[in-house]
């Protein structure tokens, strides 16, 4: 980002701010400046959905301090909304402000702005750019960008193991394995999502709750269970007290649906050829629910699948300075016939959290959408 | 280092450059400063086996630069030898020379020398002072300090992996699952070592050559082979020209023994009560041909061997950025009765090598001895 204009790199950091708040709305950031090239005006973020976007809180922040936006070049990260949903246009609230220039790093991939945003403000006479900062504003939303374009959510497995790749000993304990740090980090994850999945193994294995508690967050993500045959216990800790439950299965059943119901889930059948649950329409759907990123923590078997079937994006993967030796590994596929057919990723961060590692490797040309 | 003498921090560096050219020898470096306490008079480092030390060195550069060392300070990275070694004790070359005063990192763990340099000097009317730099130096110098210590090399298993921690598909098959970079920097690694171990089931599979070709090498590492029935073949790759191979063995075979020595081999026969090859004895047999560093290459039975018998010291783990699913384990060993039962490490290092990754990760508590 060192050879982004400064304002830009501004917007980029009040965009990041939006990160587990905005959602499903993307995560935007801007920056009025005055005529003169130099004086920042106002400055904002999008707020929760329902709530004002980031030009309209940055519009809000000038009025704040007294200062007219008149002749202003507002920086923003996607370009200015042009339809009314929750909120009113920004592109409307942009030019009816006197604001004289738009730099958007990025057009709206929405097909209810796609464009329409920008043309309204060069309409409305107002000089329009984009491009600055394009893929670092991508790279941020690329949950969003994935649902517009994919019709699919960013998915990303989070998988905690020891050095030599075991997430469980062989009877599946797993508790713990990564340290408290990583743990924390791991919450941190958790509430940037739309949603969070796991699978019935996972609940019967650890009852979890697969909650944010170890981190800020303004709303708990919804929870996805895949659980075939509707099997998750009506007493599973995952029922919280106003936590939305989606369970998706193959097959139903009347009175474990009713009982689960009870619990307030939310229960879609949705079988593949095979009588598991449908991956793939299972993410359709969640697209549908507007999850940008879906957060699976999930065992061997179900990561396995996601990668079997081509539909896992990237790996959050802590390690562990230990080894296990005999134990459940990270993805259970294969064998496969060469190592040539391996699934290939790229690192994107190494980080230490802790005494452990924590690696963001993404699956080559997976975030080419 | 950056609270170290700056003359201090100069030697460790020269120290370094002796890697892979000192062995048995430890690598150290010597700086001479004039009286002044800012003219750098000459400096060095320790050569291969049988010629000159650091200080010596360090002598010969004052010498050949012109300057007299009379009154100077010697910075060096360990205590000035005190034996008629290979070569004449640096101790006495060094108050002959009139160097004033002594700053060592360390006293030499040898028992040859132990404190016997530095005393040597005092009595000879030098200052000596001990102690900047010692960690460093210790750090560089881990496998001398282990081998005069411990009785025993440093051991460090080298193993390339996909990220979830596989090191073969089931059948074997592992090359490569590493990049070019990656495999280059193991041979670097090779390099520093005083003995590349690898067992028989690798000589097997993969037939290598386990020296070093992909980086610079003023001599071959012997190649050390736990086999314990004498099942090499004889024409296995890794016997080239003039290499050094010593094969330990847990029953002799009179027949196999006579064709493998054909090929240069040095036979060792030393089984453990289960028969198989006395890890721990080979390890004392090794120190005892003066293997300061121990690189290990082997499968994941050895691995696993090395691991359960807690005789391995680090691992130098490469990691590629893909999954293999079902295949070969780092180490096999397990199941383990809990998860508090898991060899614990550290993360010494943890650096990108082209693709790939490189985890230096130290048995905890290893390194204290």
């Amino acid at each position: 980002m060192a050879t982004l204009p400064p304002f830009m790199q501004q917007a980029l950091a009040l965009a990041q701010r939006a990160t587990g708040l905005s959602e499903p709305n993307p995560r935007v950031g801007c920056v009025l400046v005055a005529a003169d090239g130099r004086t920042v005006l106002g400055e904002g973020h999008t707020q929760p959905a329902g709530q004002a976007h980031a030009e309209v809180m940055a519009l809000r922040d000038a009025a704040g301090r007294g200062h007219s936006v008149q002749g202003a070049t507002a920086w923003v990260t996607l370009e200015p909304c042009a339809h009314q949903g929750r909120t009113g246009p920004c592109c409307v609230a942009l030019a009816q402000a006197g604001v004289a220039r738009v730099v958007a790093s990025l057009t709206d991939p929405n097909p209810r702005v796609a464009g329409q945003g920008l043309a309204h403000l060069a309409a409305a006479g107002v000089a329009v750019e984009t491009g600055p900062g394009a893929a670092e504003a991508r790279e941020l939303n690329l949950g969003f960008f994935s649902r517009m374009l994919r019709g699919t959510p960013w998915v990303r497995l989070k998988i905690a193991a020891s050095l030599d790749g075991r997430t469980a000993l062989p009877d599946g304990r797993s508790q713990w394995i990564t340290g408290e740090a990583a743990r924390a980090d791991g919450h941190a994850w958790r509430a940037r999502a739309g949603a969070i999945l796991t699978g019935l193994g996972t609940v019967l294995d650890d009852d979890p709750r697969l909650d944010v508690r170890l981190a800020a967050v303004h709303r708990q993500p919804p929870l996805v269970v895949v659980d075939s045959r509707l099997e998750t216990p009506p007493t599973a800790r995952l029922f919280g007290p106003g936590r939305e439950v989606w369970i998706y299965a193959a097959a139903d059943d009347p009175a474990r649906r009713a009982a689960l119901e009870a619990r307030g889930a939310h229960i879609t059948v949705m079988p593949n050829p095979q009588g598991k649950v449908d991956l793939a329409a299972l993410l359709r759907d969640l697209a549908r629910r507007e999850v940008n990123e879906l957060h699976v923590e999930a065992g061997h078997k179900l990561n396995g699948s996601f990668v079997r079937e081509g539909l896992a994006d990237e790996l959050l993967c802590y390690l562990a300075p230990k080894l296990l030796g005999q134990g459940r590994e990270m993805a259970a596929f294969g064998p496969l016939p060469g190592l040539e057919a391996a699934p290939a990723l790229d690192f994107q961060a190494v980080d230490r959290v802790g005494p452990d590692l924590r690696l963001v490797a993404r699956f080559a040309g997976r975030d080419r959408f």
